[in-house]
């Protein structure tokens, strides 16, 4: 057997992992909440390294407890390419977000072992930590950490709502690695995803080639205000956190219902407040929100009410407002060459397709600022994700897994 | 010596006991953070026991915690008169809210043991537990329980936002008491307390006999919707619980801004959401809001407004929303023949005094359903509380004490 352009993944082989995946870190019914770091995660690392090693792949771990399997190539001085995605979850997570990306890869190593190929360039299977961001702030964590945009100390330290430390889970699931963290280099980054939209399943697509990330900025702010008793003290005199904070939030899902009618999104997505309690005015509260829209003016326009809301959020409750931390994702950031290659082979292959863009954020978002990048998506049910609701038959993933397999080969095989 | 219409209480020896009391749980500086059934709460209670048993007061501890300290009278078939407040504070509490007035109690009886003076109804001091509500809620769920508003088995089983069973703590800190809390005959109950309004400090009036209560509405309501994926799912398909808490609040707050040009509040006091994490929509939020108003129609008008905000933003969120608690406190509570005693005395020993509503809750709200009540308010410099900014001077309860000490005695001692 060789490759041939026609070669195709087992659809079968691959489900049997997505359904091991699945029975591992069991959250609400049928889905997962298999938080970094947690037991659950280490079960699942545990499992995963047992069939990169069972698929003759070389596992490396690296300090900040990413997971790299690698399968050698003819060629000894070639970069490899790396395929990879995360198996956390949210709380209320799926079976397949993040996950499938990462199976996806230990598949394709199989199946070119099926068919007896080695690629010229190695290819590198890798499993980021902490994608998720649900245990840890921020997310893609291990993905900026080796693309250079967090030092692996700063990694470590990171503490969780549960007060757990990130370096401590990590040493106590026994991934920190020896492999050191940082820019190496890299031939090219393949991410496949499920969509986490609506488009490709309401459209009937089979697969998604992505052409760019919706430009998200988002903040996180801390309202500072003064704690009083909520009955006797003057109501023009109370600096309440929670109030503040409370204003921006609401302020920030109008923004959104404003921009909805041309897809942009504005999300209220975290409120902390302390003591957060009857019987007591709040004098902190830490607030996370965050605008997207496909369109990078409009999303620069939706960032600067945003941040005119925070300021007038705490001057109507009397409060001051820091902003901790305040980020921009997405745009145009994938390789315009392996973009068309990946669109090549799913017209090639007679897969129905379409260009989308990804509106959430993904690691490869940060492989991106580091090496030519590519995202495959397919399809889930109702675009329904971060829940356990979420939904994919084996059949979303045909067109995906295939395209991947033709554009990671040939990317792989060039001179 | 006897007891004579110009009996005075020892300002030192109670500002003694109140200057022990703040080296016990201290918080923020200058203030305390002695939560309900905490390692502190246990040594306040064993210091405040142990004063007790040196004045000769026979000490019991009922089911719930509530410590009652008993000074005989002459008349063994006499129902015992009642003052009390609370040793326990909020976590950014101050060194006077409750705590004065249990330890003005403990003062009455050792002014009395000074002057050898018998009153005719025994004399009990009474530290309800958990007043603050700030670990447990509801707030005064031991008072409550006494006069048979809660069961004691109900009680036991509040939870705390840290996981804590109040049965649990109650028993760790060795104040599970053998006698049954419930109602049994009382003479009469007054509470000393500071005022936590600005009122007396401003005005320059040395003592506030307390006429009624700020009716007080108060709901804790649970927000439901569905968690999603902050960035690519349709603003018009999102059900953001947490979105719709924070409408919720703001809602309230800009209430209290309505009414405050005629002393009204609306207090925005509480949000938990779940998961309330940046990457994910939460699909459940409490909250909890209160309005006060010193007219009772003015304080329904608010509280009617408040359960109109929030059907409109759990529509507007697109949640559905559930009350699963709603109180009303004050109004016109206290016993007309005790609160013209309290005035009377405070005129005839020459302090400034003028009648006053208490816009926070007490312990003594409950009692008035249980029996005659009355509240002595002390001043409070620029009425700040549940702060550890919180400042009296010794002088500042000069008035409060001796009109409270005339006030018992001739409610004890009446035919």
């Amino acid at each position: 057997m060789t490759f041939t352009p026609d070669a195709r993944m087992s659809l079968e082989r691959f489900w049997a992992t997505i359904e091991r995946s699945a029975e591992i870190g069991v959250g609400r019914p049928g889905g997962l909440a298999r938080l970094t770091l947690s037991d659950a995660d280490r079960q699942m690392r545990d499992q995963f390294v047992a069939w990169c090693k069972e698929t003759g792949l070389s596992v490396t771990i690296d300090e900040v407890g990413s997971i790299f399997a690698r399968r050698e190539g003819t060629d000894p001085t070639a970069e490899p390419i790396l395929i990879g995605s995360h198996l956390d979850t949210q709380i209320n997570g799926g079976r397949y977000d993040g996950i499938a990306g990462v199976l996806a890869g230990l598949e394709l190593c199989r199946t070119l072992d099926d068919l007896g190929h080695v690629t010229r360039r190695p290819i590198e299977i890798v499993n980021w930590t902490n994608e998720e961001g649900c245990r840890y702030s921020p997310p893609m964590v291990a993905s900026g950490c080796f693309v250079g945009a967090y030092a692996p100390d700063w990694v470590r330290e990171r503490i969780g709502d549960d007060g757990s430390r990130f370096g401590d889970e990590l040493e106590k699931i026994g991934y920190r690695g020896e492999a050191a963290c940082g820019p190496r280099p890299v031939d090219a980054y393949f991410e496949l995803h499920i969509e986490q939209g609506p488009i490709l399943d309401a459209e009937g697509y089979e697969v998604g080639v992505v052409t760019s990330g919706f430009p998200s900025h988002g903040m996180l702010a801390r309202f500072s205000g003064e704690t009083a008793h909520t009955g006797p003290w003057p109501m023009e005199l109370r600096r309440n956190a929670l109030a503040a904070g409370a204003r921006w939030l609401v302020a920030v899902d109008d923004l959104g219902m404003e921009f909805a009618g041309t897809g942009g999104k504005a999300t209220a997505a975290r409120l902390a407040a302390w003591p957060n309690k009857p019987g007591i005015l709040s004098d902190t509260a830490d607030a996370v929100c965050d605008v997207r829209h496909e369109n990078p003016a409009t999303a620069k326009v939706m960032a600067e009410r945003m941040r005119r809301a925070l300021h007038e959020a705490a001057a109507r409750n009397g409060c001051g407002v820091e902003i901790l931390d305040e980020w921009l994702w997405g745009g145009d950031i994938f390789d315009a060459g392996l973009v068309s290659s990946v669109r090549d082979h799913a017209g090639r292959l007679g897969y129905r397709w379409r260009d989308i863009a990804s509106q959430a954020g993904h690691d490869a978002y940060f492989m991106a600022r580091h090496c030519p990048t590519a995202m495959v998506f397919t399809p889930c049910r109702g675009g329904i994700t971060h829940n356990n609701g979420e939904h994919c038959e084996p059949s979303d993933f045909r067109a995906g897994l295939d395209v991947l397999l033709h554009a990671v080969v040939e990317r792989a095989d060039r001179n």
